[in-house]
C-alpha cells in the first residue's frame, strides 16, 4: 500500500445546479476509471442532510498517477464544466491509516 | 448498488494517544472485514496537516449489515477501547452519487 496518493475533496454545489453537477461528476468518474489505470477509487457521496455538499474519496496509485490525472483531458473538461456550479472546493490530502475492503 | 449504507465518520483523537488509537482502529478494521461479510469498505485516513483528525469512509451492504456491525462484539470492544482517546466524533450519513473503483 506504500506510495498510494489519497485525498478527500469537499465540494459545495449551487443547489439549483445539483442535477447538472451530478451528471458531470458521474461521467467524469466513469471516464477516469476506464481510461486511467492509476485511478483506483473515486467515491462521490452527498450528505443526506445537505445534498449539495459532496465529498469525494480519492485513491491514486501514486503521486505521479494523481499528477497525470490533473492533466488528463477528461479532468480538464470536468473542471471547466462544473466551475460555474461549484461554490467552494476544499482538497484535504490524507495519509492512509488502513484502507480495508472486501471483494464484492 | 441499491441499498448500500454509506457514512463518513470524522474523529478527533487526543494527540498523545494517537499511536494507541491507530493500533486499535487497524485491529478493528481487520477483524470487521474478516468476520462480517456485510462490511464492504472501511477506509481510515489521517489529515496530513492534522494527523489526529481521522476520517473513516464506510460502506455496508445495507442498513441491516450496519446495524449488525454496531452490535458485533469486536465493534463494542473497539468503542470501549478508544472511548478515552476520542475527543469528538461526528457521523455523517451520505447518499452515494457514484462509487467508482478499479480492481487492484
Amino acid at each position: 500500500m506504500n506510495g498510494q496518493y489519497v485525498q478527500l475533496a469537499e465540494i459545495d454545489i449551487d443547489p439549483a445546479q445539483l442535477a447538472s453537477y451530478t451528471a458531470a461528476v458521474k461521467e467524469h468518474i466513469e471516464t477516469a476509471l476506464r481510461v486511467e489505470p492509476g485511478v483506483q477509487v473515486l467515491y462521490a457521496v452527498a450528505a443526506k442532510d445537505n445534498p449539495a455538499h459532496i465529498t469525494v474519496f480519492e485513491i491514486y496509485r501514486d503521486i505521479d498517477a494523481y499528477k497525470a490525472h490533473l492533466e488528463a483531458p477528461h479532468f480538464k473538461k470536468y473542471k471547466s464544466t462544473v466551475e460555474p456550479m461549484v461554490k467552494a472546493l476544499k482538497l484535504i490530502p490524507v495519509s492512509p491509516v488502513m484502507l480495508g475492503s472486501n471483494p464484492r
